[in-house]
């Protein structure tokens, strides 16, 4: 069982942040959606005031695949903690419609599908759809 | 045709902003659940780094109805605008998937429907499911 430890993120995990970044976007298909760079994360997340918080896990090199280790479970316990701390009534999370393990894994944690249950639809305004909004 | 000015909202508007959100709510079918008070929607949005930002529509009388004034398109043009001023590449809305008119709206502005193109749900830790998950 490999050891980990769930701890808030520093300026310099940029680097592996953005790496982790695009895995996950290339696991989703959606690897032509990451145009943030190293210094975007930098600014956005460790100036006066953070557009993000980040948590990260620190996994002790141990035999054997990640998944199926719990990791997931922790930080998602971490995020409550954190959520509970900074007055948060509830949090929320974005999935894949096709990711079942991920949807599995988040209802057996206690989730519930909002888009499924209520009808809730994310709707975007891209860059180009908000630079003409805007008139630039 | 009504005047609309829309401009940052004020502490001192929490208030009215409560009473739309509760009328909001209610034109949802969700008004149960509402929980928070004019305290915590002060605490939350005027403290040293707020949790939320707002944008309030001040409408000088006229005759006749509201809906149809363009008063919609007018405050997601303004949200537009902060966007790019701080520097995001996107932004994003909740919609009811049987608030057709909202759709329609949000569509004609140029906005894409991210659950319906590739498939993003919501997932919502409430309350209890939050507290169990922190072990409290």
């Amino acid at each position: 069982m490999a050891s980990v430890r769930i701890r808030e993120a520093k300026e310099g995990d940029c680097g592996d942040i953005l790496r982790l970044i695009r895995e996950l976007a290339d696991f989703e298909k959606l690897s032509d959606q990451v145009k943030i760079s190293e210094e975007a994360l930098r600014a956005d997340g460790f100036g006066d005031n953070p557009f993000y918080h980040c948590l990260v896990a620190e996994i002790l090199p141990a035999p054997g695949k990640l998944l199926g280790q719990g990791i997931g479970s922790k930080i998602i316990k971490k995020v409550a903690e954190v959520a509970l701390d900074k007055g948060c009534s509830q949090f929320r999370l974005a999935v894949l419609d096709w990711n079942q393990r991920a949807m599995d894994l988040y209802k057996a944690l206690g989730a519930q599908d909002l888009t499924e249950a209520e009808g809730w639809h994310f709707f975007c305004f891209q860059g180009e759809a908000t630079r003409k909004l805007a008139g630039k």
